[in-house]
């Protein structure tokens, strides 16, 4: 019997295949909105399904930057869930996307395997180990596509399956 | 430098944490909701937060079950999601978490640490590797609760926020 303190719960290369899968999912959410809807609609006051997944994107661009080199920048610097971002277009906001999941993929191998243990202070703000700043950032991309599926309903749009990520 | 084949990416216990961590925010998320509106309000034609979170309930407690023995059911036949459960308080509600919460927690160490990376027949119907089978219970979780956010925007209420875990 494995040590349990020593398991290979999942490994870097598996975990990779699940946030990417997530993004999948995520991708196919922002095709299904109308364009006006998704820089216009939300619910309760809340934003729009773009500045979620700019939120996403930032997150993911700048924190896979900040894990991989040290540099972190602050969470109100982030380029495009600012406020300071031109993006008026689903096709724009898609490029993006696919930019960020290459950028993910062509830095993944930069994350030492003993560093998802260690501490590091993420966005200068947030204190934790690699694997909890990195599953905060999956957490939140589902928490805030959940909402989305919210959104779509209420404009009558079925969303894509849940499982549906590969 | 580790092995990237080898690499703790994260411990069964920090797991178990994690995903507790997201329980507790979800029963915050519970408790923010007036009891009304708990069993009846939706938006978009959805099902009600309560039974959102009998599904979390149902996947966490027959899920476990099966992992730690086993002995699977079909989803049809889970108990409490599947329209056969008179729950109808929240205090119910938020016993029957607990209750849930405390089975996850005696029977967690019953998961053998190789078993992560085995392969099971989840519900009799879904194949996948242990930590699959698991994320999938969790990322649910986070789904519908992120539209659980969206109920209680959209009457006016704050939810806690998505951080506050422990």
């Amino acid at each position: 019997m494995a040590n349990v303190a020593t398991a290979t719960v999942i490994t870097p290369q598996d975990l990779l295949i699940h946030w990417q899968g997530h993004r999948n999912l995520t991708r196919k959410v922002i095709e299904a909105f109308p364009e006006t809807d998704l820089f216009n609609f939300s619910v309760g006051g809340m934003r729009p399904f773009s500045l979620l997944t700019l939120e996403m994107i930032d997150l993911s661009l700048y924190g896979m930057k900040g894990v991989t080199t040290g540099k972190w920048i602050g969470v109100n610097e982030m380029q495009h869930s600012s406020g300071n971002n031109p993006l008026s277009t689903k096709a724009e906001l898609l490029e993006l996307w696919d930019t960020v999941t290459e950028n993910i993929n062509a830095t993944w191998h930069l994350i030492r395997p003993e560093q998802f243990q260690e501490t590091m202070l993420s966005f200068n703000a947030y204190e934790g180990t690699v694997i909890d700043i990195i599953l905060y950032w999956i957490d939140n991309e589902i928490h805030h596509r959940g909402q989305g599926y919210v959104y779509l309903r209420a404009l009558g749009i079925e969303p894509p399956f849940f499982w549906d990520r590969p």
